[in-house]
């Protein structure tokens, strides 16, 4: 930029050439992962025809690459990282819901690689798991990397764009793996745990375009095997054929929350009864077990798009009679179950679209023997794999990427209808897959919850009554016992000498003002603290972050263990441990004048009489790290984040 | 219900039945409204044929019943309720932003008869304004009144859900105008201003999947003329096509900007040259103007929807001619810009589809003279028309609506990339047709501000230093005293004989605190206060309400004058004019014991030192009508919702 331009034009342009390389650069990743997992398929078809001796020698080399390449995708998450193991998705609800701090692993380059890695041999391996989950794990890491660049900062500093970024990576990852520009975007909306910022959507939606336009672009290029549009006659769907198709939603949401049911159960008779499994020897034995039974039907070993596409014809089937869409399905619900808790890269929204397809296809060839020609029972397979997959994720946005990936609207007022059904079907039972795998792995999760879902307490049962505080008027040596000893607070409340709470002051502020201090030893002097560094993009400086500081992450793959792992509970125990000993009484000790501590943060208040519902609501909305207590204005402790959720999970399970 | 079902489950059901029945019932009635006015065209096509005389008593015939019926309109408003005139979408924008009880007075029983009657004549007689924003205000009418009876009241209870039905509403209103259910939604999560709740999502779409099924039902019936689905080839769109759309697409967002300069600039003139005209005259001339230049040519006399489908066929035209359609351009888009300031039901949506698919015909035909027949002109118009609507409205849902309107999604990619430029070309010059009218008729409205536009102020600039309180230990007469003195305060913060603040209590627990007192006199007690009565529905209280009181409305039609220009200012004023009177000492006086008062919300508390940003973001977020400030932990003042936006306000025009 040569001449300069006015900041919020330039502002504008940045954050749309963000979008679009975003939109960009993931449509093309996630085509190459697609085009490796082709490519690798081609090859094993290849090794195992005929070409090499009989069909005994086909098998072995077919179950021999699916034993290397699924081994191989375990190797690729364990040691590049396990963030990178399932879907992808939970950690994305989770960093939506507040927890970028505890998340923000996930997010690493490592695990870029991991996930394609992993992705494509699993795929290629022949297990039965999706891409679309991967795929917005991939966008969403590529968004964070992207705005770690210089030329983005702004986006890095401002906690609440980074999030709206994140959102916009997720509908461009959904959209990328189907070619459903309004699908992700709506897709994204539900991943969303509570609240929504709406200015996200036009930032989605110029995101999801870019990389519809590069969707489009690569995949007419005859490389890989895409979703077919479908051609079903223009004419209406007759009203009492909706009886049918709300039967159909009932029946897949029934069926979706079967699935989610015996993932949960598989996942925890794992835990339960093999707690030490090697994680190898369980894919081995399900990449085995997969190989067998998908080996004897040459159209089960493909990819499944060519089944859907079959599906979903208008016409009669060709590759595949009703017996052999009946064996699909029944081979396939086990093995994606099991698969999908697996540690490896796994999606599922393409096998949910498989199995909702052919359970479809069945239902309308059954429907055609009684109601004759009138039934299409390729509509009932597209019908049945939106409401499948919405049983099984709970986003009535599968209605819309079907349309998109078969480029028609006939089916819309029954797909609509049969996906409600579904949705409400499906909760009447248990949560949605991702909710399920969150509490299953115990990934932070903050959602919103129905006030009579809360416990009926008080913040006073929970708080922690300990609460380190820094004095109004402080020497430089008392701050610096306190920075040095609570090293991971990024800001500090402030009280005057009999114990009322005045405000609250930033690490950074203060690390200044100890500087500052130490300099012009005894002088007293009210110190001028510069109090943003961030000029250049005023808009920066965190909209909706509560608390503002922006820490720069370490990067380095040593600390990697350490901090996946400690971290995970290391603000809050120390906030238990440290305190009782510390107290929050810092008498003056050094000989070195006292000074006003700025109070640059305004925290967040709440008394000890609010019931917990509402701080509850308070976090959801405003996203902070932990709200202070007062009581009659002195403060009394301090509630965090996790007090919250923790609360919040003790109840529900009880 | 006989048997007794459990609360979460019948919780669900109810929500789904009202949900149900507002869709059925807001599609109904706009069915009706749509016939009424088709009845009235016919009508007005057959008085003004040839039948009767020649083509001047035709016109005479044409041109009376022109001004009769649109003078009607202006009267329906003017009777029933002025609440009735323009869109609606501004209003409901308010309510969803936060300001519901400034603007529920939009929700009676009589503003729905205004609006629909204003409607059909309206529109009836000539004059060229849509449909859906008054369509939208009648939804939301439904549901407000839905909600009001006794076995919907759980929703009026609940502050949150109430928003939700709202949004719902627009949904629904906008989704049965068009029939495009996922449009609908997405609009309605457009039309919030700042954070769309999540749980609304399914919410709205299955009250909108219930209308678009009343919908089909109704519009298969060949009473009206709706929207033909178009039969464009199924085959792809040429990629440098897109260069062409993306043109049009910036072309449509100037024109769409410039369409909301000159009603802006048109509202302004007439305030400024002509403050005191009448109504009559003004809505009089305009008909007149309009039956003149609408009566030579037939088309423009029907409905638009006719035109429209002419125009998006793909075949050549064959009821107009490219100068016809160029004439219909420049005819329409004055008397639309003028009809959309009147002060009768007026919206846009459809008189914008209308100029935008002229504009894009002719766009089209002239690129097929320079390039062929590759060129459809009709998928031009579809296009054009979708990204004018973006360029009015900054709605990128009219994409999504266009596609359910013509039932093809061949134009995916383009319309998206189109409606995209519109979106930014016309952001680049001034805000949307909604957000202009909220300004120019001042309509309460807080909007999501970017930091750096709101201004560096703290809270000690704008906040009201006397505040109201009550103290800790009080007898009945002084807080009788303060009850009469501030009725319209539903909240009051509770201070210890020191100042410090301890917490708020709500006026209902005082009043029965005051009658449990009077009672049982001269006894120290503590009183035992009933908390909530509503123990039906735990759920209901106010998940979304930081003060969760719910105000009986009063509905009787004599307070409307008052109550709608009064009540405008009066909390404001009187927190600055009573208060500094009052004071914020109320000493004991009576002779009865003084008792604890209990505090039973917890106040949102900022410090003197908080930004207003911040305080903008607090209030956007949590909806609450004010703010305590403390300093030190002693009450010093107050912040209302209106002090926040009038300083955004005066900031953003300065």
């Amino acid at each position: 930029w040569i001449f300069r331009v006015p900041t919020p034009l330039r502002y504008f342009t940045h954050l749309t050439l963000f979008l679009v390389i975003l939109g960009v650069l993931s449509a093309a990743v996630i085509f190459l992962v697609d085009l490796s997992v082709h490519v690798l398929e081609v090859f094993r078809i290849w090794i195992s025809s005929d070409n090499f001796g009989g069909y005994f020698v086909g098998f072995i080399f077919y179950f021999l690459t699916a034993l290397i390449l699924c081994l191989l995708s375990t190797f690729a998450c364990q040691a590049l990282g396990k963030e990178a193991e399932g879907s992808g998705i939970p950690q994305m609800k989770s960093i939506l819901s507040g927890f970028y701090d505890r998340s923000k692993n996930a997010l690493k380059l490592r695990v870029l690689g991991a996930k394609s890695l992993g992705l494509i041999c699993a795929i290629g391996g022949g297990l039965p798991v999706g891409w679309e989950g991967p795929n917005v794990h991939i966008a969403c890491i590529i968004s964070h990397q992207l705005s770690r660049l210089p030329f983005f900062r702004f986006i890095r500093r401002d906690k609440s764009l980074r999030l709206q970024m994140i959102g916009a990576a997720c509908a461009v990852g959904l959209a990328s793996s189907f070619g459903a520009p309004v699908g992700g975007v709506l897709y994204s909306l539900e991943t969303t745990a509570s609240f929504y910022i709406v200015r996200t959507f036009w930032k989605a939606t110029a995101a999801t375009v870019s990389g519809a336009l590069i969707y489009k672009l690569l995949y007419d290029t005859p490389l890989v095997e895409a979703f077919q549009k479908t051609s079903f006659d223009v004419g209406v769907v007759d009203p009492t054929e909706l009886v049918l198709f709300a039967l159909l939603g009932i029946l897949m949401g029934c069926a979706g929350s079967l699935f989610v049911f015996c993932v949960h159960q598989v996942y925890r008779i794992r835990m339960k009864k093999l707690p030490l499994t090697n994680r190898y020897i369980l894919v081995g034995i399900v990449a085995s077990v997969a190989a067998i039974l998908q080996y004897p039907v040459e159209l089960f070993r493909l990819d499944p798009r060519m089944a859907i596409n079959e599906l979903f014809s208008p016409e009669t089937l060709r590759v595949l009679n009703p017996l052999q869409v009946f064996l699909l399905l029944v081979v396939k619900f086990p093995l994606v179950v099991v698969s999908v808790g697996l540690p490896i890269p796994a999606g599922v929204f393409v096998p949910s679209f498989l199995l909702g397809s052919c359970f479809g296809r069945l239902y309308g060839e059954l429907l055609k023997l009684i109601f004759g020609d009138i039934i299409v029972p390729g509509g009932y397979a597209v019908v049945a794999a939106a409401s499948f997959t919405t049983g099984v994720t709970r986003a009535l946005s599968c209605a819309v990427i079907i349309f998109e990936v078969t480029g028609q609207l006939r089916h819309l007022v029954p797909t609509l209808v049969a996906v409600l059904f579904a949705f409400v079907t499906g909760n009447i039972f248990n949560r949605s897959l991702y909710d399920t795998l969150i509490i299953m792995k115990n990934i932070p999760y903050m959602p919103y919850m129905r006030k009579d879902r809360t416990p009926d307490m008080k913040v006073s049962q929970v708080m922690i009554r300990e609460c380190i505080s820094v004095q109004e008027y402080s020497n430089a040596g008392m701050l610096q016992e306190i920075l040095q000893a609570y090293p991971e607070f990024s800001c500090f409340p402030v009280v005057n000498k009999d114990g009322y709470l005045l405000g609250a002051v930033k690490r950074r502020t203060l690390l200044t003002l100890v500087a500052t201090q130490s300099q012009q030893s005894s002088m007293i002097s009210k110190v001028d603290v510069d109090y943003g560094d961030n000029e250049e993009f005023p808009a920066s400086s965190g909209n909706m972050a509560y608390d503002e500081e922006e820490e720069e992450e370490e990067d380095s793959v040593h600390s990697i263990e350490n901090s996946s792992t400690v971290s995970s509970n290391r603000n809050h125990s120390q906030w238990k441990t440290k305190n009782t000993n510390g107290g929050h009484n810092y008498l003056p000790e050094s000989s070195l004048s006292h000074m006003e501590v700025p109070k640059d943060v305004s925290p967040l208040l709440v008394t000890e009489d609010t019931q917990l519902g509402r701080v509850h609501f308070l976090f959801v909305m405003l996203m902070p790290k932990c709200a202070y207590v007062v009581n009659g204005g002195k403060l009394t402790g301090v509630v965090t984040r996790l007090d919250i959720v923790e609360c919040g999970q003790s109840s529900s399970t009880s």
